[in-house]
């Protein structure tokens, strides 16, 4: 495994940790963040995964959201990937919803973005393979979250590895990407233009094809983004047709940025550790 | 009072808000933070100020420090100035510690700082009428803290009015820039050759000459610019000479980012509302 650590900072106790690699399923160099709660030696410690939203790095939830406190709290160890491929030699777009920082989660199957945009392999093997060999006494257990884009990604993969991941929670999810504008203007760039290969890459389809673990939402009425990227309906009737366990939360006067993240962020990991134990 | 609220953001039931405003002191237009807890309408709310270091600005500690968290639950208001004044017009140097982004907290007086530099008579006069006129209920008690050369500042603000200011506190603050590489070049440059006038902006100094109000300061043992940057022997020494209540705190493995900071707001935060009820 090539792997190099470039920063270590204590955070309430515990380490936040950056790396760099080489990935193999992305064909890159690639950098995450990985944080490390302080440790009693005793207790098992699970893995929590954030994704982060369009234009993020392993930065944005690292420095803004404040998570350090609550993961040293609960002893969760937290994985931060980057939002796509990167580099001089990796496709890219100006638009700031396609291309690096622009990943979308998914594996790219349309030229010239499948060469690197493998972010689905990147993060359920090749990157989990190592962030489970770095968190110390690791219990075996694994759960999601994300924003926005990251929420859509949180969902899929904790929708289609359903037996892996114990939770799934997110901050204002594009819930709904083969119906909505950002999602369309990805997924016929990276998927190409059979729309039925989408639907497996979009959390409001996939609630109806899998036992899923419980799924926490919360989204802000102020959200910027809301309701036209982040509709939520079809994705509700769905999950109660199949009889899901979903909590939809809205939050009066909050909008798309990390201070709404940062307010919530207490009830989501308290979500994920009450089904991480 | 020309006050333009350039942005509201919802952040632990509080309000973050941004202003712009052209200063009479400073000669430019400034922008400024500040959090407004939720209220009761009953509860009168203090006010704590916050000065962040070099190359900050008024998004630094509002961005990455979580501190409305701790400001909403102790019903405080925080208000966070830019670091120095700003501006095409306004005197400027290529070096990260001196010029915009670097006012050190001083009233300049050699050309050309002397026409802009005044961020003393900025916060302490000309801010400080705008900020507890935007407070709710204000109680009419302030108090002051800051981080680095925001230490610096908070410090000497505090010490130059103590009975204003009801506690004060710094993480890794320039606690001698009479005698260390920081201070000097600024001073030497803000305040002109005289080094007997560089006392007055020196806390090591005014430490001396009042009596101060309590004071709490943290250092991370692995802070890159500890000892050379932020020498604490000679405050601790005239501080103990002159009977004053100052905690010292050493933090073992930290360093002097806002992860740092935001480990150990809770106890400072704690400390300010213990002296400003």
């Amino acid at each position: 495994m090539n792997l190099n650590i470039s920063e270590t900072k204590i955070a309430f106790g515990g380490e936040q940790r950056k790396y760099t690699h080489y990935s193999e399923a992305l064909q890159c160099d690639m950098t995450f963040s990985i944080y490390l709660p302080s440790t009693n030696e005793q207790q098992k410690i699970p893995l929590v995964w954030w994704l982060s939203g369009l234009t993020c790095t392993d930065d944005n939830f690292s420095q803004k959201s404040g998570f350090q406190r609550l993961a040293d709290h609960h002893q969760v160890a937290v994985i931060i990937p980057d939002t796509s491929p990167r580099g001089e030699n990796v496709a890219d777009d100006a638009a700031y919803d396609l291309g690096q920082g622009a990943g979308f989660y998914v594996d790219a199957t349309e030229k010239p973005w499948s060469e690197h945009y493998k972010m689905y392999t990147y993060i359920t093997e090749e990157l989990a393979e190592i962030a489970t060999s770095l968190v110390p006494n690791f219990s075996g257990k694994e759960s999601i979250m994300g924003h926005s884009m990251g929420g859509h990604g949180a969902l899929v993969i904790g929708l289609k590895n359903a037996k892996r991941f114990k939770a799934i929670s997110a901050f204002s999810p594009i819930l709904n990407p083969i119906q909505t504008p950002w999602g369309k203007k990805a997924f016929s760039t990276y998927l190409g233009e059979d729309q039925e290969s989408w639907k497996s890459w979009d959390a409001s389809e996939l609630i109806k094809k899998t036992n899923a673990p419980p799924i926490m939402i919360s989204q802000g009425t102020k959200d910027g983004f809301y309701p036209e990227q982040l509709e939520e309906s079809t994705f509700l009737k769905n999950a109660k047709e199949y009889n899901q366990s979903v909590e939809y939360i809205k939050h009066d006067g909050y909008d798309h940025s990390y201070f709404f993240i940062s307010t919530f962020l207490d009830d989501h990991f308290a979500f994920h550790v009450k089904h991480l134990k």
